[in-house]
């Protein structure tokens, strides 16, 4: 029988993660698709990085941006997290027939506001249209290119021992999203949406030895984790009381039914660092109005190889595994 | 009361050209998104070229192509025209739930083999998938990066006398999807969908006075070459009997009520070049398979500022315009 697509295969989780691995690389395989997690390194006389990323997220204004502002941040942060200083952006859209040209207007708006806070320029584009009932308002692509500036940040390079630090709160986008979704907006939750080359920049600065930076999006912290420890001889252990969570997402999650660990985020990075520098680099980060509540939620341990774990408050312990289905589908 | 897209807008006419004139490029507003048709071209130590173009064509699958191969061509063109050769691609996908997982290998494998005979790379990507109803199939988005080689490529160094060039048959593409759209299979009419990155290699190689090239895509050679005189002090005189028709293109567009001007090519260029370098230019075009009717069609003027006219055979003349209106929807 013909397999067909479903929507966990956009989950950002294990089916994503098998749609990548057994129909996408094979089928273009080259050294530079495997190297990098959401970029790409391209080789040439200057090192450039370069990345891609739809976005499909419903509704397309919600509580803290809208989808123009996500696919600025999304590939602007994509970029960032691969060690690169994004410089140059596209936009391509596909547009459904009846879009209000007023819609439009707002989310071309938006997309340049958050490319000059990202200190980007959007250079070129393209344009498609699709009629009634064969998308949905607005799609939006954006493809980075920027110039490679901290090389070698790669899952690889963790060592037992290093501190997994997050620069805030965990889950805003995804339930934002949910939220606004079910039609539940009273709630003062927003959407974490921003661009995060500043803190890294502050970051980078402190010297620190960060060894992988990563935006925890589709999938969440916890399915980011994951593909940090999958196949490799250490393992992650997180503490539960340690992960900094908005009351509004901890009470919108028990509504909707969701683990905020699952639950994308928009404005947030995972950092892996030497121990010796964790508090010096997390000090940088708070200095910043986007890392102010970083802080240090879990350890890079020799226990569990290839596992993520979680410590939870009464001293039990759970495994924990990437996203399986879809939890939240188009949440961006 | 609001305006709302309608598939005009996507037509690559009058409207598209609306649309990025008075939305989108005022929006984004920079240097680079001025300066270049299809293609920006960023600043940087080295020239780089860079491009973005989505793909909605219906049906995914057509004589001569398919949207995996017509995603790699339109991007690595757009690259060649901008005077670049193309180097790396991104791919992101957008799935409809229910898309046969075979019919994504299928158009994998396509694009794979496309970016092998381009010469270039897909060195990153995004996977996103929508609830059935929300999008047809599978949509494309590739951008491409590469290196300016050929700088100057612009309308604006068109000059009086100059010959206008095309490398071969037109609306080869255009037609053929409307046939298969229409049912009317039995034709042996094929996409001419095909890169054409080793094509202008072999041009530059003659060392000809090139003013510019375009791939003639969506709106076909008449709305192009419109772009090109559109408020110049030079207008364009076609020779109608000069056009490079297929008989099966004619017959095609006869049944469907289409000006084969207006249809979209994906395998052919237009090239004004310096009249006393074009029958070398000719020859060379020739040399190569995807140039072997290579012909010009068409002088510069100064009779007709701004205007492009086609000299009918009986001797007449008239003036052509832009397409206006969705003449074929969803065609790249």
């Amino acid at each position: 029988m013909d397999e067909l697509i479903t929507l966990d295969y956009g989950s950002g989780g294990k089916k994503t993660a098998r749609l990548i691995e057994e129909y996408i690389v094979p089928a273009f395989e080259n050294p530079a698709l495997r190297a990098l997690g959401d970029g790409a390194l391209l080789s040439g006389a200057e090192k450039l990085v370069f990345s891609t990323d739809s976005f499909v997220v419903d509704p397309i204004f919600f509580p803290g941006g809208d989808i123009g502002r996500l696919a600025v941040c999304g590939t602007v942060n994509d970029l960032c997290m691969g060690g690169g200083t994004p410089k140059y952006l596209s936009c391509a859209l596909i547009l459904e027939e009846g879009l209000p040209l007023r819609d439009l207007e707002r989310v071309l708006a938006s997309m340049r506001a958050a490319a000059d806070e990202a200190g980007v320029q959007i250079v070129t584009g393209d344009t498609k249209v699709v009629e009634r009932g064969r998308g949905d308002k607005i799609y939006v692509n954006t493809a980075g290119v920027g110039f490679l500036e901290h090389p070698g940040l790669c899952p690889d390079a963790i060592r037992p021992g290093d501190a997994v630090l997050v620069s805030g709160t965990i889950g805003d986008h995804g339930t934002a999203i949910m939220l606004a979704r079910s039609g539940m907006l009273q709630s003062d939750l927003c959407s974490d949406c921003a661009p995060l080359g500043a803190l890294c920049e502050a970051m980078f600065e402190t010297g620190a030895a960060i060894r992988v930076l990563r935006d925890p999006t589709r999938g969440g912290v916890a399915t980011t984790l994951c593909e940090f420890v999958e196949g490799r001889s250490f393992g992650i252990e997180l503490q539960e009381e340690a992960l900094p969570l908005r009351g509004e997402v901890q009470a919108a999650c028990a509504l909707l039914g969701l683990d905020p660990l699952y639950c994308a985020n928009e404005g947030k990075l995972l950092c892996v660092v030497a121990p010796e520098d964790a508090e010096r680099l997390l000090a940088a980060m708070r200095r910043r109005p986007e890392g102010k509540d970083a802080v240090c939620i879990g350890t890079v341990t020799e226990r569990y190889p290839g596992r993520l774990t979680l410590q939870t408050a009464p001293g039990g312990s759970r495994m924990l595994q990437k996203l399986s289905g879809a939890q939240l589908p188009r949440i961006c």
